[in-house]
């Protein structure tokens, strides 16, 4: 199997619950799929973020809005509004649940102008079990589920999309295999020539990478649903708004412990886990990843500006 | 005439216009009249920058909106929710144009939760002509009046509320004043006793000191009517977005230059001139100073967390 070129990370824009504090954001991720950008949650401060780190805010495509608590998307109609000032005019799409389009809508007309890109605006919805497909272009897949939290609140699971097989060009050069044959290899087909010759696709080519997964669970209390929805993802973001000793008010809030997003990873069989979310209450974050290590060792704490490799 | 002892300052927020950059934030400041809190627009991040500079703004009694241009409001929304995680139960006043109302509620609503505080909102409204009441309390009493932008906007006149004469208490105790005499005295009553004495307020108390003054103007062309309204206040904040090297373009989007706003300060004959509300394409604010200076020698740059004491 050939290795991974292309790029597929996600770099933490912010790791806070609903206060911001600490020196930690409210939620936002930005996730780089072969230097394509996808936006997932937009808190208060967001483009000031994109700017810090120096991510290129008009290669954004598509915006995954999970839920309708504020520290996931009052920062998203400032991103709209400076994309605009920034000279934007490709589309973007947004994909989130139904009461976002009129917050924005009502914010767009009180301020009296009109973006100079279109915003295609595209409600959420999800079945009680299971995930549904709400995203594809040639980069990516993204399917939506659900999660339970005081109000409905989305989970996405992103998907490289299936790639081609992997060309060997020096078994091809010494069978003089020509340019316009390769993308018929690359797909998998056998070509056969006008003078009879058949050329298999499995003697030049290697099968292809597996399409790399990331999954992200916030603002939830934690499911087997979801352990079973994301089984096997190579990186999966699980909140841990608390610890275990906060337990009681974990759950009255639908919220996950740290040892809960564990637990869940372990039973997802993911390749490794990252936690967020942290309540304002904690300062310092190394008693979550101590809850999560006897449990699930590959956990890594989410921090504002750290960009994940998922491979 | 007595010193002024208590505060009456302003603090500044955010600096820049509409697309925050070079470490300037969207619009915002902080009225500290006595230690009574005010908020003046809010744009994205400000409750970020009232926690880095130490404001405790549980404090704030009011929030007063300029405009529905989101960089002088979309922080707000945010704010209020902080506000509410943070334990508020004390009124909060908001006075902004009619829009804002309906684009909290439906943030509010969409949240499936209620504010612990009441939030009593207030549509600013305004005569085509000079400035109008929109606000008093003890400290504090708040005029509106027209600004000149693409859409409706309000520039405001904050002044402090006449205060009691000042007691002289080495020359009360010298005539033994009574403790239940002052108030009288301050509020420049002769005070008659039963014995037919007469204690005459002018031996007593000074002169009151002049209440002091703070005008606000964001978002505007260069006015005679502004300069007419904020005549002799102690401190000016006008918008200076551009240069004049841009005065074609500050001019098509319904703004001032540096030195449009020297201007203004002149013919209003104030006693400071703070500009801001720049435009990102000037990462170095030199120049805006240099236009000033010649007409107007008493100006200052608004820079985040800098605090001015209006005296």
């Amino acid at each position: 199997m050939a290795t991974h070129k292309s790029k597929f990370s996600v770099t933490i824009l912010g790791s806070n619950s609903a206060l911001p504090a600490n020196g930690r954001n409210p939620t936002s991720q930005l996730l780089n799929v072969n230097n394509h950008y996808y936006l997932i949650d937009c808190g208060e401060g967001t483009q000031l973020q994109l700017r810090k780190y120096g991510i290129k805010m008009q290669r954004i495509k598509a915006i995954f809005i999970s839920h309708m608590h504020g520290d996931h998307y009052f920062g998203l109609v400032g991103l709209l509004n400076s994309l605009h000032l920034l000279g934007r005019t490709m589309p973007l799409s947004i994909y989130a649940p139904e009461a976002l389009q009129e917050i924005v809508r009502l914010q767009l007309d009180a301020s009296g102008g009109r973006l100079q890109y279109p915003i295609e605006f595209h409600v959420l919805n999800a079945p009680e079990k299971g995930a549904v497909e709400v995203y594809a272009d040639a980069e990516l897949q993204v399917r939506a589920f659900r999660l339970k939290h005081r109000i409905t609140c989305f989970g996405f699971l992103f998907s490289e999309q299936t790639k081609d097989r992997v060309y060997l060009p020096e078994k091809g050069e010494k069978a003089g295999v020509k340019v316009e044959e390769i993308p018929s290899l690359k797909k998998g087909l056998d070509v056969k020539r006008d003078d009879g010759t058949v050329l298999r696709f499995v003697d030049f080519t290697a099968d292809p990478n597996q399409p790399r997964t990331y999954a992200y669970c916030t603002d939830t209390l934690p499911l087997a649903s979801t352990a079973e929805i994301v089984k096997g993802v190579e990186c999966l973001y699980h909140e841990a708004t608390f610890l275990e000793s906060e337990a009681k008010r974990s759950k009255q809030t639908y919220h996950s412990t740290a040892k809960q997003a564990a637990e869940v990873a372990l039973a997802a069989k993911v390749g490794k886990l990252l936690v967020g979310h942290y309540s304002a209450r904690y300062t310092s974050l190394d008693q979550h990843l101590e809850e999560c290590y006897p449990i699930f060792k590959n956990t890594e704490l989410t921090i504002e500006g750290k960009e994940f490799e998922i491979n």
